[in-house]
């Protein structure tokens, strides 16, 4: 980890966290942990938030490249989806029974997503992509499950990247292959023969403390044939990239067909909801399999999806992502040229993450990301990054600006410690 | 089932699932499902709530006695509590960083919780149910979990009272015994000595389809005392109950201590949020066991449950509850024996159940709480109430009248039936 840089103060960061520590194990637990960005160069606490634009515990301004890791696609605060959501909210809340939104909302979804003939609504992504092994394995009356190594797919015992209070029935039936590896694939398709419900897959690889990858050149063709002949469901895990690569489901992007899909994150711009879609013959199955939770029959963040889908279409949000995030990504790849720095700009540029060529230790990254940060565009050294339709060019050019001071930064800590 | 009662139309809910049953696998889904109130005589959609009121698709208007299933413990729409939550949406709904919200409410909870040192945050109820399972199985190093048979505690594998898409090891470790019956569960501890982790319960028993049934005298303070003996992790699941019984958990109103506790519906008046909070010795091994999820950062929720909480002590919420359900249900019992029934209250007043002592069938469980709702109050006939703290005097007298209606109309149909 790199010593303070001190270009901005996180000093009430850090006494929130103290104080947290006495009443939370860890002081901060999961994705937001310090102990992913390291301590001491990035904030621990969040204030506000306003279109491109977020403030830490100490009043920090940054330009926000990660949208609250990924739900906040239009930027933050758009008046129109939480103004839908208050509506719901003070004609009703939590209410007995469903309303009208709910089949609304799947009737659109439905429409959106080319080969999904029903739908579910949920609260968490590991809701739904928990639920859909489910409906895999009582559609195909199998145990085995087939995943990506690597890949997250939420914090169910299956398949959280945590390492404590599991054992080893949690993951009997849960066997990796490696991305952009059909040997490893074959492999295990060959030892297992007839015996997976379901692969689940993402539309690209996006492993923390790793460059992305997207997939090679019929990669994605060669599961899909594999599984039509296998008779196994591709489950398509879009919690991450949906609604930022393709409006009608990230499969459309890398050119491939699940089964099933899941939403969550960009789907309501922030608002709590997720969903789950499916092909027809597995309708029978999903509707054996129970599914339900405390408030979601919830109309309110069903309200701000339906004006979120609505906003995301008509503004042409995916292309203004791909726009943008290239403009992004290109320029610092060549400002690291600039400061003689091989960089790899990974993913989709609207989900990028910015990495160095020859830094096996991380510490490049870490430095960087952190003089950057601390320059106020918020680049997290070891997440991929997401780019919202607030971004404006103006912002693109101002975090190009500071990027180039971060490298000259980079370049001179670098030189004085080799001097 | 009882035939249509034709008290209140329902067409516009039937055109509601007949629509929705084109994308929704089985029309609705989970605990919301007509399979579960029965087809005919209870509404299938909602629109909107307010206070002790809430109206289904068809316009018609009821005295809300299941509160959204719990979450509405102020009354639906209490205007402090959803302000505070859009205050906070405006300022940002989601992002990267926790925020000092999660802080004050946690330490909020923990001062409230008498055996509390620490406590986390989540979206749903199975998400902290389950969290609790790994954090008691990494604190014991143990794999088995003791539950009562017939209790709720989520949807996730181990517990859903679903019957698809599982596979015998989601189970393997999870055992029974039963409510009330130290011989049960003396004897399970007896078979598997030593491999407990935990034992997971509720306050008090509330099956769906039967009466619920409070703690025997000794029922918790054997299972206590067991558990302290033998190293066994207590759970309590107080999701359902949490400050209608006891502004300070459950077990105080039951008389026994957990070491770790569940809560989530009524800890924000409806606003998605759920809770566990245990003891400092399972402090180390929490901070081990993974959690987070999309949305669980979002302050919005989190401050409309630091208002809730405060309301609930000031308006002491959980004496008006014992108070205004002990008028119904005395009321409702009366009312019975007017007509010639004899009916059981069972559960704690503030989340009660009226039952026939002899309706083996629950044809007139079904009938009697078909009258009631369609003549204005909603009575679930399976499923236990709800009151909340916008349920008046006037509420529950007017209730009362419209029990007696219903009472007359049983009797009346049950004596043509047999004439």
């Amino acid at each position: 980890m790199p010593a303070p840089l001190h270009l901005r103060s996180f000093r009430r960061s850090h006494e929130l966290f103290e104080r947290a520590s006495r009443v939370v194990p860890g002081g901060i637990y999961g994705h937001a942990s310090p102990a992913i960005t390291g301590p001491g160069n990035f904030p621990y606490y969040a204030t506000k938030a306003k279109g491109s634009r977020y403030w830490d515990a100490d009043g920090n301004e940054y330009i926000d490249y990660m949208c609250g890791y990924g739900p906040v696609i239009l930027g933050h605060g758009r008046p129109e989806v939480d103004e839908a959501a208050f509506r719901r909210t003070n004609e009703g809340l939590c209410l007995n029974h469903p309303t009208e939104e709910s089949i609304e909302l799947i009737e659109t979804l439905v429409d959106l997503i080319d080969f999904a003939a029903w739908g579910v609504l949920a609260k968490n992504g590991s809701d739904v992509t928990t639920w859909c092994l489910q409906v895999a394995r009582e559609f195909t009356k199998r145990k085995k499950i087939l995943k990506v190594a690597g890949n997250y797919h939420g914090i169910d015992p299956w398949c959280t990247p945590g390492h404590a209070g599991l054992i080893e029935e949690d993951r009997a039936h849960i066997h990796d292959f490696t991305w952009n590896d059909l040997e490893s694939f074959d492999a295990q398709l060959k030892q297992y023969r007839g015996q997976f419900a379901a692969v689940i897959l993402t539309p690209f690889h996006h492993p923390t403390f790793q460059k992305s990858e997207m997939p090679a050149d019929g990669f994605l063709a060669h599961i899909e044939a594999a599984c039509r002949r296998e008779g196994i469901v591709i489950i398509l895990d879009d919690i991450r990239a949906g609604f930022r690569l393709h409006h009608g489901g990230s499969h459309r992007a890398v050119g491939f067909e699940p089964d099933l899909i899941c939403f969550c994150k960009a789907l309501a711009n922030g608002h709590p909801l997720s969903a789950a879609l499916g092909r027809k013959e597995l309708r029978v199955a999903a509707g054996k399999v129970f599914l339900t939770g405390s408030y979601w029959n919830s109309p309110a963040p069903m309200a701000a999806s339906l004006v979120c889908l609505k906003l995301l279409a008509e503004e042409k949000v995916v292309e203004q992502l791909a726009r943008t995030g290239r403009l992004l990504m290109d320029g610092l790849v060549a400002a690291g040229t600039r400061h003689g720095y091989k960089t790899i700009a990974s993913g989709p540029p609207a989900i990028p993450l910015l990495t160095f060529a020859d830094d096996p230790s991380l510490r490049r990254q870490q430095r960087f990301c952190a003089e950057v940060t601390g320059r106020g565009a918020f680049f997290h050294p070891h997440h991929n990054w997401f780019l919202c339709a607030a971004h404006t060019e103006a912002d693109i050019a101002e975090t190009l600006k500071i990027a180039d001071q971060a490298f000259a930064a980079l370049r001179e800590a670098e030189e004085t410690a080799t001097a």
